[in-house]
């Protein structure tokens, strides 16, 4: 099975906490042991977690073990350090929507959970974050599962970004056709845009699908429309952030190019994801702000300085790519197909 | 006037010849006096000198300068070590037609004057070389009047790679019309490509505009298509390598994706470029064979490692953008709009 072969973003087993250290890939596999709240703040906040189902997983997992010392204090007092360490982890990286979304659930579920005892609510809450981990897991392996049928002996395959095994539970979300794909045999290439400006696929997904054995080949992002023009590409797979109502979906910067060239070579062009990216209270792409992140990120690369420091810089965290250039979502429910404003809401209705 | 301001590849003063060491930029600027053959010969092979015109008119000086210890010389012995000499120099990017073109010229000059004292010989060949570097400014200058005309205030200009003064004599070709449109206080703003692997993008042109006083502003390659969305981009200008015959256009990697999103976008996509690159012997861009460079270039960025060591790479050093995504052709003889089978092969014969 590929899920077992591949690197884990976070471990618990045994009521230890383990994550891996992403930002040494792909040159050093380090995993480091959380033991306490402080050290879990700082690795999320570091990026050494990245990827928003794996950031949620190890907020919760990381409120659990800072609980570790407190199984002596009274039910009252567990209680209020539960809130208060949850609200610091939080702070690690304010925008996360997952990572506030799984504290607040593990805080809600010790909240339901008052009577009873201290150690008792510690268990609780650990079936909690497990519950989170297996959901998210099994989500991943549907996704896996519905868009593998997509992909066919011969096939070229190019990805954007990492929404691999190392973003989330395991397999990943635009990755899990790939490695379901593997696990049945099939016979296929995958092209990884490297996906400036923080490299995320030549960091990640080269990493973990050359990690897992998939025939994979990195690819600078300019070079997308040479590989479709010599016919090596014949699917488009992608994560994302968020979908409005009309299918335009944010995702890492870059995946509009992907999109716009697909199209004028006539390839299909999917996006997998859990349905909760789905955000029916977003109408449409231009309801989407986009976050300007440090234009340190375009001048350099890690320590390298590419262009003079006084130059004036774009640095966008993504883009939108518009309804009408997506084939199709890949979702744990299946393959939503146009017309997206009736199809997306469908899908949500079944959650 | 902006070609005062700009940093020179190549400089012929009093006699000497000093070259602008571009692997140092954009965080110093070093100007290297040469002075021996094997100077010339390592500066050209480690790019110290780079883009087409300039390694024609850096192999035309350094073939001079290497003559000057033999002076003393025998007619006969002059034009031999000339020979040679030029043979070696040749050899420093056997590949550069720029290079041999050039060199060959100046000894086809020398073989004309064998009647003439040494000294003579060396006034002829010195005055070849000027030459070279006068008419390529002033086909530089040309193309950046008849290309300035397309500009207008307001306006935004992506370009890709380094078609600019450091590429050339003085100005450039893609960077020309810029910095006509700049003497004339047009009021424009320009992006520029980061232009992966190499980054002559973030490396050169952001550099050389920006210290010309031109409004520049750098974006990774895969931030095209967002610019593009927001309305920035009203006109791409690119330089190139080979015009074919029917306008199909091989340039450095990454042009053909700029080109399809221009296309996606309605943006005028012009490419600027002396004659002396339209090569009627070439039908159409499928006959141009594509140079497979190292895969370290896209593996590291600049120095540092962002790939795992054994990952396959696919790093083509150019890409042929069809001639229906091109707007047209800025020359030294004007714009040459289609159908480009008939005016390409027009203009070939106003040389």
């Amino acid at each position: 099975m590929s899920a077992d072969k591949l690197p884990k973003a976070v471990k618990y087993e045994n009521g230890e906490l383990i994550f891996l250290d992403q930002t040494k890939l792909p040159l050093e596999l380090v995993y480091e042991k959380q033991e306490t709240l402080e050290q879990v703040y700082i690795s999320i906040k570091q990026l050494k977690v990245r990827g928003a189902p794996a950031i949620g997983i190890a907020g919760a997992f990381g409120l659990l073990i800072s609980m570790k010392n407190y199984l002596e204090k009274s039910v009252d007092e567990f209680f209020k350090t539960l809130k208060s360490n949850g609200e610091y982890l939080i702070s690690s990286r304010p925008t996360a929507v997952n990572l506030s979304w799984a504290i607040k659930r593990v805080i809600k579920k010790a909240e339901n959970s008052l009577n009873h005892t201290v150690e008792d609510i510690f268990k609780i809450i650990e079936q909690e974050a497990i519950d989170i981990y297996n959901e998210d897991k099994n989500i991943c392996h549907n996704i896996g599962n519905y868009g593998e049928k997509l992909i066919f002996d011969g096939m070229g395959i190019l990805t954007h970004c990492n929404a691999g095994a190392l973003a989330v539970s395991e397999l990943g979300t635009a990755l899990a056709p790939i490695y379901k794909a593997l696990d049945n045999g099939k016979k296929f290439r995958v092209y990884a845009d490297e996906t400036r400006p923080l490299l995320q696929g030549a960091r990640l997904t080269s990493y973990e699908l050359y990690s897992a054995g998939v025939d994979v080949t990195l690819i600078c992002d300019n070079m997308a429309a040479y590989a479709m023009s010599k016919g090596l590409i014949n699917m488009v797979i992608v994560g994302c952030d968020r979908v409005a109502a009309n299918g335009d979906t944010a995702n890492k910067i870059g995946t509009m190019n992907v999109a716009i060239l697909a199209k004028h070579f006539n390839i299909p062009f999917y996006v997998a994801c859990p349905s909760s990216t789905f955000d029916n209270m977003t109408l449409t792409g231009k309801d989407i702000v986009i976050e300007e992140r440090d234009k340190k990120e375009v001048t350099h690369f890690s320590s390298c300085q590419t262009a003079p420091d006084d130059v004036k810089v774009l640095n966008p965290a993504f883009d939108v790519t518009p309804n009408e250039l997506i084939t199709g979502f890949i979702t744990e429910y299946g393959i939503i197909k146009p017309p997206f404003v009736i199809n997306l809401e469908k899908t949500l209705h079944k959650r």
